[in-house]
């Protein structure tokens, strides 16, 4: 059961129905409960027979909208349809939760409604990214749950970015490597040289591969399978990456436009342009998975069309049926157990 | 004058004398001062008759290998051909200094010989990044000179990034833009909040627009000419566009190798991907620019073929001619003039 968010997205309920109804025609064990203003849902819900019969409607009549600040949604956003939708993944009715709204209040509404898991003090958001590994992707967290991350929460990061790439991708044995600038051992602000200490000691009993350090060049390349980061640092490379991949397609069209001859060279590359376009596609690989909390939450772009929020339904599925959740929770546990010998640490609120 | 380092890159002298003969070729004004093993650089110059009484060469035994560490090529490497290619502008024999050497012993060379502007805390490395804007390039900085800023580090980047892009992009009135992970003012890390003031503060005296916070995406954008960040966070991200860049190179050769029809595609294709490539080639923008010494260093790829080396010393005589340095060091001085009425500030070293 996946519970979904109508509203938030800027392209309104419809996009997320017409998303539901791609999904449902591809898997038929999916269900949903769907929030938002019941009438409209259910006008909109109704023309789709595809969806007959597998759609609960929670009403829900106010929206979280991408201007309103997460502390205002956390204090009066009991009315939203983001708020409601969570509440079913709380209620244990629904096993993870899917949004296109307001990252930093879904992030905020998240920890506060699910709470974090045992042993986590800050979550983290993942995504994919595309890369050269056989899989297609890495994943890379943190990409903006926090902005600031020390060498106890990079551990947290391997050890939850290995169990997604475990549970998300397939990867058995996941390789997990930190950026930096540099991959010398010596390089790097502090907390990046102790987590790179208290990593390689959780990869044997966590069934992950330690490469060390890695760099920029690496989240799009074959060296490991998952990048750990702060959330500061992950922001603005994965933005700098999908900025650079824009500006390429811009100047691509523009190539081709030059000369009659590229013109016609154009038209006959259509179609490999649309298989290289596929394969980069953000829209098939839409879904920041918010990693650290009790239960699981998909944050789709705002932007999201139908393909896009079928693809975070399929994500969310996978990890629904995978017990992606309960994996990762022991992970951790058993990463809080086995660290009991060493030092205590601090975990008050910065 | 241009003092150049002909060892120390991945493709050894020869490669460098062939950039400065392309050099030579398009400028009749160049002169150099060449440093390395004076038996080898002589037959090598030699044999080129373009560079014909143009050529002064210094004789330096030892190189600095890309293995060396800063710390111990500061202590003992007064024999090595990159000591004396900065020698050089330290006499003033030579306006610029170009290297495909070390990058991490050539910043820490230069800071030592040439020493710090008055009123610089830390140098920054600018690097020029294919953008959408008219200029095709935008200026970042830092890229990775050290790993930390505090708000009147950044204050300076802005002014020195504003400085290089009137000097090497001829742009007025440039646009400037701090690097953050949203655009709000209320986002982002402490130091990012009070470096944001100090900017917005500093642009009607330094002949530069402020735009505020810009994003990753940004980078590659049109939204500002030059972007302000510390030396982690940049490095981070033009590693990650490169990645990206190479990752959509190799998917697009495959999409074009997928069927025969692609093949003939391909061939067609030749020239609109040759123009692309041309417009976001790094060699034709290669040279990261030290800023913030009493002197200009240019370093180029360690990787480096002929054009590239030969576009470092195009960047070098550009700035040589424009009389960079004078301007800002002009620059820097009035920032502390004017920031004297401000609270003083701790000019120590972490």
């Amino acid at each position: 059961m996946i519970s979904l968010d109508a509203m938030g997205g800027d392209r309104g309920p419809a996009t997320v129905v017409a998303g539901m109804v791609a999904s449902a025609r591809k898997n038929p064990d999916i269900d949903f409960i769907l929030h938002g203003p019941k009438a409209e849902l259910e006008r909109l819900v109704a023309r789709r027979k595809q969806l007959t019969g597998r759609v609960e409607i929670r009403d829900a009549t106010d929206v979280v909208s991408m201007e309103d600040k997460p502390s205002q949604v956390v204090r009066s956003g009991k009315s939203t349809s983001m708020w409601s939708a969570l509440e079913a993944v709380r209620a244990g009715e629904a096993t993870v939760c899917v949004s296109c709204g307001n990252t930093g209040a879904l992030m905020a509404l998240s920890t506060i409604r699910l709470r974090k898991l045992p042993g986590v003090n800050r979550p983290a958001i993942a995504v994919l990214w595309p890369s050269r590994n056989p899989q297609g992707f890495n994943v890379m967290l943190d990409v903006g749950a926090d902005i600031r991350a020390d060498e106890q929460d990079l551990l947290q990061y391997a050890l939850m970015g290995a169990s997604y790439a475990r549970n998300g991708l397939r990867i058995d044995q996941p390789r997990v490597g930190l950026l930096n600038v540099g991959t010398e051992e010596h390089k790097g602000r502090t907390e990046l040289k102790a987590a790179n200490e208290l990593i390689a000691q959780a990869a044997p009993n966590g069934n992950f591969d330690y490469v060390g350090f890695v760099e920029g060049s690496d989240i799009p390349g074959e060296k490991c399978d998952v990048i750990v980061t702060d959330g500061f640092t992950g922001n603005v490379a994965i933005k700098t990456g999908e900025g650079t991949a824009n500006l390429i397609g811009v100047l691509l069209k523009e190539a081709f436009k030059y000369t009659p001859l590229s013109r016609i060279a154009a038209v006959l590359a259509l179609t490999s342009m649309r298989r290289l376009q596929k394969r980069i596609d953000p829209r098939r690989v839409n879904g920041g998975v918010f990693l650290g909390l009790n239960g699981t939450v998909v944050k789709s772009h705002g932007s999201a069309d139908a393909t896009g929020v079928s693809s975070a339904i399929k994500l969310a599925y996978q990890l629904a049926v995978s017990g992606f959740q309960d994996k990762i929770a022991a992970r951790v546990a058993s990463a809080v157990a086995l660290a009991q010998d060493a030092p205590e640490r601090e975990t008050g609120t910065e």
